[in-house]
């Protein structure tokens, strides 16, 4: 069997990328696939597709806040709900946060160790202390938490203003859309050469099922053997 | 353990609730339930809420082939994408489809049996045969062949034309979006009285672990004795 390879095209600004992101870096060794990680924008799928905000509509905005704290129990991710989500989705935006992710996952050559890490640190801020994710501080604290150094942090905040940074960042985004996004997080799995497209963090049963894998929950054992 | 309640608030119009529906009608012998079906409107439920139809935004709505025809396939119901379907969702509607439905509820007096087999025909009718579910004949089909006698479903239609029966699905509309429903199929769960709301169909996995029952997959093992 060869091995499956699994994107997810994720923005920080989403707590369900979050919850599909620890799923899928819990599921790496216990599936046989490479994860590939893709910081994409969230703002300009949605934009680009016609789609809203699913917190526009009240009723669905209450809901998902009740939707978010059991599934965030129940997947064993530390979500709450924090003021500062909220003023990064509908004031500030998340395209800084990406752009420095973007800069990580363009600077990292071995593998997407610093990635994930800078990636999931971001994601705390915002979506469980409670903390700033749009100035360039922020960041900084949260690439040194994440590992990085000092200077490392400095060479990465220059990297993500850089062109190169932007227009790979706006390329992701592109290939999302290609995949007929119209939300993030995008999981698309290659399986004999053919992508399946899943949407959201609610399908993993389901992929596991198309993509002949087995769903052990959000929670896996990870196995000591290959058996 | 006292018996939980699991309400179901659907509309035949969507195969998303149709796939709940199965799931649950096969769970009222595995898990310790007793389930009330909820015939209502999701016309009305999306405009009283402000909410919009997933099917105007175009990707979403080709996601949402993809996703029913994986869906149909893993859960086992037999939902295509049949002509009508559409028609009934963006022209026609389907209140006189659920005013029948209403009906049927109304009359029977001991237990769903009628209700349940009269919502799985006309969901057949518009979602896996390709029929109208419109038309005063199409409804009169589908109650025959749940079990009906002409003479029953002859009294059906002209009671779902009456007052009490208007009245009775709009105060289970009511009652959908008392739940602060959003769509169908809303899944209220009531546990140690206290009502524990999910929508949609793709939730079943989280609503077991929060009710305290075992997820067994959309085709749960029949059990042969209380073990």
């Amino acid at each position: 069997m060869s091995r499956k390879v699994i994107e997810l095209f994720y923005d920080v600004v989403s707590p369900y990328a979050w919850l599909g992101f620890e799923v899928l870096c819990r599921y790496r060794n216990v599936w046989n696939m490479e994860l590939k990680l893709r910081p994409a924008l969230l703002g300009r799928v949605i934009e680009a597709t016609g789609n809203k905000s699913p917190a526009m509509v009240p009723n669905k905005a209450q809901y998902m806040i009740t939707d978010l704290d059991r599934l965030a129990s129940y997947m064993n991710v530390p979500v709450c709900q924090p003021s500062h989500a909220f003023e990064v989705m509908f004031i500030k935006g998340s395209l800084p946060a990406m752009r420095f992710i973007t800069a990580v996952a363009e600077k990292e050559k071995d593998g997407d160790h610093l990635l994930e890490n800078v990636s999931r640190e971001v994601w705390k801020r915002i979506w469980s202390t409670d903390q700033d994710i749009c100035e360039p501080a922020s960041l900084s604290e949260a690439g040194l938490k994440a590992g990085l150094s000092s200077s490392e942090v400095e060479e990465l905040l220059g990297l993500a203003k850089s062109q190169p940074v932007k227009d790979k960042l706006k390329q992701t985004i592109q290939e999302a859309i290609n995949y007929e996004a119209f939300g993030l997080p995008l999981i698309v799995c290659h399986v004999d050469g053919k992508p399946q497209v899943f949407f959201g963090s609610d399908r993993f049963e389901l992929m596991a099922h198309c993509i002949g894998e087995k769903w052990l929950g959000p929670q896996p054992f990870k196995p000591t053997s290959n058996l």
